[in-house]
């Protein structure tokens, strides 16, 4: 991120945009051709799934399982969709079986919304399943991968995802400020096919796609800086090989969670469904959850997560992610909570 | 921005929010509360202002000279906006006498909005007069400092502007990806007494204002290493001092001025109007003004701007922005122009 600039016009810069599409195509495992980083960070990814699929008026489900989820719900409503909510107490995923139950209500809705990893509750929902019941109710299928993306398998045309939005701060390791996304060919043709315009004209597809694609008209200034750092991170993602790495972050946690085990600590996590880079521990009864994040912060220069919504006070979130899923960091975090716990 | 990252709650990262805010303000002169950068480019700042402050039927007035104005109608009428268009010929200014005009059209618009340096057209307009018709109409006065911000003078409270957006990337000289913005009282009054909801979680103030502000609630994660970045642009800007910067921007314009008018070259905007950071340089007849760009960049390095719209093929825009703005820079290009043009 420390290269001179070039402009965002600029040929060298144009023929990193390519690269960087092509090895976010290998990351994501799409074939799709609009896949690209959009100009802000997670957030905006989701933003940007919703303004270019929903118009007025469309019913859409959206499983809700912790923040992202919410959050998924509070946008699409802004973009006047007819929101159902298929809820899970926080922790657990959400099943088939509750799509399917929502379908039976909605049975023709315009997409089906859940989030893979919920970075807030520590719970990774299979998909391949509820991929099948919206399509076949006619319905896309939008996917959050903020938290999953490079950290564990993520197959967006196996799993014939429609919509698909990520971060480059959690698994992909580069710092935060882009929102790599993907349309599926389907997708395409509902954001070209509107019948209103797009309400954010910063994250129109129909405008971006031609900045990004071959015409190379001039939309808004890209953050060519912020593209340096997503073009070494994916390279460095690609070095290792997403088997490679999804393996490493399968035996870090499975690490990290023999350690908490052996100080009576569990993760709170639906079994069987835990994430390996995002680990929601259980807070023992009488400790100040806070001052043990702090003290962390403070002696040990750990930052890991507290609890939000339902959970707060309840977990801590310690993040194995990226770059900092590593044997050396599990043992670090483990001697720092055994000593601010006393254990 | 090569700085070890931090969280975006971390109390260090916290501690350089307030500093930039703080920074902001002395260069934005205001001392609006909600002042801070968006967590996009120069057009999501765009976008932030008009999502926040319109909702549906709302009646507008907006100075079109160039792609910036014709960029915020049509953001003003994703937003549902009833715009009203004051055009000026590109490369002339908005003139106050042309927004009285509109106004006895459209006499309480929710909304007055210019583009102060027109980076299309290199054409600066006079907001002052314009932000009082504005205001005596009842209407709030919302002005694109994109390009002046840093380079030229730009009072938000002496001139009473009551929503300001920019980029970093011109004349504050940090790397694309943020856009500084700021919303004066009566603005955050409009914003947060609405009756719709923001059509944008992203850009809903409603929400940033507790990210940004003493609450520190979490919204989106803000791309840490672009505000390392901007912070060290605006301590740059603060140690030259605003006069200063803007003494030597306005240095060089006229040496470049004088050394293209030896080529018989001349700056093709408005006379008594024309930018220090963008010289809109018109092409001699018989000129092939993209071989001229194309052999700037690959024999000097040297990056130009086309015309954009009418004044495609016409104009070459030669920036001299922030850092670039040096004597030598302009020595430089001076004389790869007279190379290319062979004079």
């Amino acid at each position: 991120m420390a290269r001179p600039l070039v402009g965002h016009m600029d040929p060298a810069f144009v023929s990193m945009m390519e690269e960087i599409k092509g090895m976010l195509r290998r990351v994501f495992q799409t074939k799709n051709d609009m896949t690209f980083p959009v100009s802000g960070t997670g957030s905006a990814g989701m933003e940007f799934c919703f303004v270019n699929l929903i118009e007025p008026g469309d019913e859409v489900i959206i499983g809700v399982n912790g923040v992202f989820g919410m959050r998924m719900c509070d946008v699409a409503e802004r973009c006047g969709a007819r929101v159902t909510r298929v809820e899970s107490t926080w922790g657990q995923i959400i099943t088939p079986r509750q799509i399917a139950e929502a379908l039976k209500t909605v049975p023709r809705p315009k997409l089906v919304a859940v989030v893979h990893a919920e970075t807030s509750t520590g719970a990774l929902t299979p998909v391949e399943d509820i991929a099948r019941l919206a399509h076949d109710a006619g319905a896309l299928f939008l996917l959050d991968t903020v938290t999953s993306l490079g950290g564990c398998p993520v197959d967006i045309d196996g799993w014939q995802v429609d919509a698909v939005y990520s971060g480059t701060q959690k698994c992909l390791s580069a710092p935060p400020g882009l929102a790599p996304v993907s349309l599926s060919p389907r997708a395409m043709q509902v954001a070209t096919g509107r019948k209103t315009k797009v309400q954010s004209w910063y994250l129109d597809v129909n405008l971006l796609s031609s900045y990004w694609g071959s015409e190379r008209v001039y939309h808004h200034t890209a953050p060519i800086s912020m593209n340096y750092g997503l073009h070494e991170a994916l390279r460095l993602v690609l070095e290792e090989g997403l088997e490679n790495r999804w393996r490493r972050h399968e035996k870090n946690h499975l690490l990290l969670k023999g350690g908490l085990a052996e100080m009576n600590l569990e993760i709170v996590s639906q079994a069987g469904h835990q994430l390996w880079q995002l680990n929601a521990v259980g807070v023992p009864a009488g400790v100040d959850e806070a001052a043990v994040r702090k003290q962390l912060l403070t002696d040990s220069n750990i930052e890991i997560g507290a609890g939000l919504g339902p959970m707060k006070g309840k977990i801590w979130r310690i993040g194995l992610m990226g770059e900092t899923s590593r044997e050396k960091n599990v043992e670090t975090v483990l001697i720092a909570l055994r000593k601010a716990l006393k254990k």
